[in-house]
């Protein structure tokens, strides 16, 4: 299931587009989004940029919490990088609601390789949401 | 001031490449590294996408703690977004070493914009040191 | 269900038997605690102590990360504050573990009034594990 | 230096007061507070349990975000456990500012040994303003 609104929210969203992450599922409280790693997404290690990996789960994070209308956005966030992903790696971010009270939001998001199911990282994140619903009428 | 190592972990460096994400200091505990936000770098609400900011940060955490030159690897990072960015932004993100105990590691990174000053993001950063020194003979 | 050793190290476990803090649950990656607030665990607002509720949560992370036997300590951990607690409020503390692999672990705690359900925190605490099996023959 | 209306609030607080906690400075977004570790404050390890650290460092970010006057709280924090502490060892705790924006600050806070020096912990915590100035007129 993807919101109509989701849906409005991934055709303006460059950082998407350019990067090639689809939106899979988007509903109240709740993401899926997924991002094959790129070639040159590797660092001077050869491995995959944990950056990239924060990248979709923030991403996850923001469809999750916006999912409601109002504009909301990041304030914090934490991320354990649990597994080294590889070009080629299909990584799916799922983010779940875990708490929201007035204009403050809490989200899970676990980044995992589609491949095997391995978990590669776990992230947390802290939401504001700015403003009335810019959906609304 | 740019170890030559460092140097040479930007060389294969596919992401600061892709990115133009420039080297400018590496040193023993430091590093500086700028870029500047791309037009397809926002996310749906037309705002800098946090997920390079991060990555430009972890980047910076990178440089800083392979500066001794053991591979060093992130294990866990946190990062609070405190203004928006905008494409055509000039970032540079300066890791410092905060403390360093056996294989482990912690540094903070500032993220500020190089027009007006201002700080837009704050990171923190854990390293684990996972083998001998490459570099060495 | 509480692990017999589990149930040993409680016995050992000073700050417990100092603030009362409860062993209800200890099974494999998984632990119950819980506190009643003091009269005196506030801080000059009046409300309980942020450091309280952090210590409550701390304990049952480190019954659900120490509950495969090898001595396991914390390394870091984070803590939102959700709703504020007060005197002769009781605590239960619930930790669950999220990820395990060779010596490091992610556990999460979640922080609730038992009179009401509210939830008043959400910890997150990354592990490690020091050494062999102390309980072992 | 330690602010009059610091002072005040010190005299107020019940955790401080329980265990001892003094406070030798508090001035506009800076404070440091010590604690003696006590003899009950070990977990089942036998070292100190990281709860009276975190409220430690928690207890000095509170003096140093509410040292502005307006009611501030925690809303999150991290803390990165980086030596273990023993009963008898005097902690200080040193909080200073690192950023504040309307509402928001965010604070570091570095625990140390006194005896020694040895840094013990490193803390960041996340506040939030809630309301103006109790201290005015």
């Amino acid at each position: 299931m993807v919101l109509e609104h989701a849906e409005a929210m991934h055709a303006k969203d460059l950082t998407c587009k350019a990067l090639g992450i689809a939106l899979e599922v988007a509903e109240p409280g709740r993401a899926v989004l997924t991002m094959q790693l790129g070639e040159d997404m590797v660092n001077s290690h050869g491995i995959g940029h944990g950056g990239y990996v924060f990248l979709l789960a923030d991403s996850a994070f923001a469809y999750a919490c916006n999912s409601y209308g109002p504009v909301t956005v990041a304030q914090s966030a934490q991320v354990a990088f649990l597994q080294p992903v590889r070009p080629g790696d299909l990584l799916a971010a799922e983010a779940v609601e875990r708490s929201r009270q007035g204009r403050s939001g809490l989200y899970d998001v676990t980044v995992t390789r589609r491949d095997d199911g391995a978990v590669v990282a776990e992230f947390r994140g802290h939401s504001v949401t700015l403003s009335g619903n810019p959906f609304a009428g």
